[in-house]
């Protein structure tokens, strides 16, 4: 039997930085690639430092906004679900017992011991009902605090990942100077953003940093095809 | 005790439904505030429609690649931590043992019956295992195909809700002509939208409907505020 204490450190991704990476990854990729899009079509640093910004405030507040929304309907669909399940407790109690009995059966309990859980919990309608939240429908309690806190880092992540890429177009006096640059120092900001990401997630971080910079580069290419043609 | 059969309908979303919300809420949102920002800052509905096309193809392939990495992501993650846990069960059974009474007694099990169940497991491990990862850590085993099908589900969806905003541009002479369209036709379809998704998701439509416009709406504003501080 280990003397030291064991402590068991499995990646639950923070909530919150969950919330950064999300931000940062589309924050990074979408400004990036309509900028360099529009460079395929326009003159002006001014389109494309206009359009930019504009993009990167649309994307911030939609992207805060539907994480807010996001959150809060967990909440509400934990509720929901919730009384759902200790309606059913009271109105189909033998049902909702077998249910407890066949979870626990195909997770490799006896019959006979399965039969004697449900009847302790039986005794206990929220605990009962915490259980099958938990292990039929696979829901835990959402924390109440996290719909706005996750609406201020998705946007704030999105707005500090969408400035990069614009960067040059704000410094070089013409698109064509600009375009190489925001490729440049967005790439590079991809691929660390993809290691650093790779590394929290327990991924390679190797190959989460080439997977970030092809998507961004996929996306920024498909853009500069898509305005050229149209443009 | 019921004698019609009970079916629990419980709307557990469906992820390629999931998939395809995430990727309309966007594609008509972002799309729209930008087309709309830049109606504050150039006169050129060809401007408006090159950004508004860059925009959504780069969008479009951000997001779908976004969500077939995401899907990866989750299938390694779980990899990975299922060959910890049978790694914990081989190295601390005494340990792991612990883990899973605490988790049954904390579900309102007796201790008796808790160590009961966790003496069954242990003679089978890769239920054992399987146990800890839903019970102790709330994963899944996720569906392998998932990735191809999440990323053309969400891509294609953002590409649709897209092409809403931008139509009018299309269609139109003028930036100004077309303006007061996109709004509207966006708006109706944001609402809609909205409508349809709170009716999936379990909850009000009507609130969901005037959210899912709200948010649309405060992006476009935004967009259109920063543009015509710098166009």
């Amino acid at each position: 039997m280990p003397i030291t204490p064991h402590t068991e450190k499995h990646f639950r991704s923070s909530e919150s930085v969950r919330d950064m990476l999300i931000g940062l990854a589309d924050g990074l990729t979408v400004p990036f690639a309509l900028a360099a899009g529009l460079s395929g079509a326009v003159d002006s640093t001014g389109v494309v430092m206009t359009a930019g910004l504009a993009e990167v405030a649309a994307g911030a507040i939609a992207m805060g906004l539907g994480g807010y929304l996001a959150a809060r309907t967990d909440a509400e669909h934990y509720r929901s679900e919730w009384n759902r399940e200790l309606r059913e407790t009271r109105e189909l109690p033998d049902v909702e017992l077998k249910e407890v009995r066949d979870i626990l059966v195909s997770h490799g309990v006896t019959e006979a011991q399965a039969a004697d859980v449900a009847k302790t919990l039986a005794k206990d309608p929220p605990r009962w009902v915490r259980f099958m939240m938990q292990f039929e429908l696979g829901l835990e309690e959402p924390d109440p605090s996290r719909a706005p806190r996750s609406a201020l880092t998705i946007g704030g992540a999105y707005v500090v990942g969408g400035l990069i890429p614009l960067a040059p177009y704000f410094m070089a006096n013409s698109v064509s100077t600009a375009l190489p640059f925001s490729i440049a120092v967005t790439l590079v900001a991809l691929f660390v953003f993809g290691g650093v990401k790779g590394r929290l997630t327990g991924a390679s971080p190797l190959r989460s940093a080439a997977q970030t910079a092809i998507v961004g580069g996929l996306a920024a290419a498909a853009a500069f095809g898509i305005a050229r043609l149209v443009g």
